[in-house]
């Protein structure tokens, strides 16, 4: 795929130690954005946890030499979350933080509520409703799968948008928003009705 | 240092962001044991989280590549530990798996009760006595220092321990005891009035 001038592109992990998101977008300064890749990571459940982190870590490395991100951006985890499988999630983000900073790329984690925000503009909206939006935003026909997939994507958006998208600065207010931006707020406004 | 032959030499990693311990032994097969490095790996609390993974990662790979373990130790993080820090710990550990696994090597995560049973026969056994034994298993003139570097040692003994040393089969019970082995198990029994 052709990349766009003046874009950044966001490698997007949703980490996970049986099956690991990953999106690749490339987003202009206007916001709007397109895809470059999807898919998911996985590793074998039998196998031992240290050779599970090695499969995830290469199916990162050849997503990384294939698309070359500017930036990663990889979802928060918390202790809080899903109890059995949280250790694992950690692990998974801690190798997909480290492969960032051997290249030499800067990494960013942001909580789920951050990248709902910034999706959809709302902190609570559901896992339908940012898919919905993530596919709107990318002109995709249908939704984005797996789950893990839309929500790499999701986080690869919402990393780009709130770092302000390519060398811009952090918008912060409507005041700051480009035309673009203010349509874009406006179509989120509508979105959530 | 010289290598005993018939010995195995494991790597324990107590996994941490801001100080992650690193022990090296080589324990024969009537389970003595001997000190070949200890240390800890550091990293600075005001770098990027991805920064800091790849500063751990570069001291553990030091260690691998300077003493060749035959395996490695990892203290298994719990969601319950230590909340503020607990996501950044089972991170570090993560990568400390990973390594292991990119060089060939197996690895094993140890729980603290664990190691406390494997070092002083009392799973609830306090730092002190851990420590206190650690030094006498390996006939060091003072206790290990810091914490972390004396928590890496206990689970590198507490694996070769457990797995039965190189190449013998696990110890069930007492009845499958090599001579060495039950005095050892006198000794834990002394060390705990």
């Amino acid at each position: 795929m052709t990349r766009a001038q003046a874009s950044v592109r966001v490698l997007g992990v949703d980490p996970g130690l049986t099956r690991c998101g990953v999106g690749v977008v490339d987003v202009a300064r206007d916001r709007s954005a397109t895809l470059v890749h999807v898919g998911v990571v996985r590793s074998d459940p039998e196998l031992p946890i240290e050779r599970r982190l090695a499969a995830i870590a290469a199916g990162l490395r050849a997503v990384l030499e294939e698309h070359r991100p500017d930036v990663v951006a990889v979802e928060r985890v918390f202790a809080q979350q899903n109890r059995s499988t949280v250790m694992g999630t950690a692990q998974a983000s801690g190798v997909a933080l480290l492969l960032a900073a051997e290249r030499g790329l800067p990494a960013e984690t942001h909580t789920p509520s951050e990248v709902k925000a910034a999706i959809t503009g709302y902190g609570n909206a559901d896992k339908r409703q940012v898919q919905t939006m993530v596919a709107r935003v990318l002109r995709l026909d249908e939704l984005p799968k797996p789950a893990d997939a839309a929500d790499a994507l999701a986080l690869a958006l919402c990393h780009a948008w709130r770092s302000g998208g390519p060398a811009a600065p952090s918008v912060r207010g409507r005041g700051a928003l480009t035309p673009a931006q203010r349509a874009w707020a406006d179509a989120e406004r509508l979105a959530r009705r």
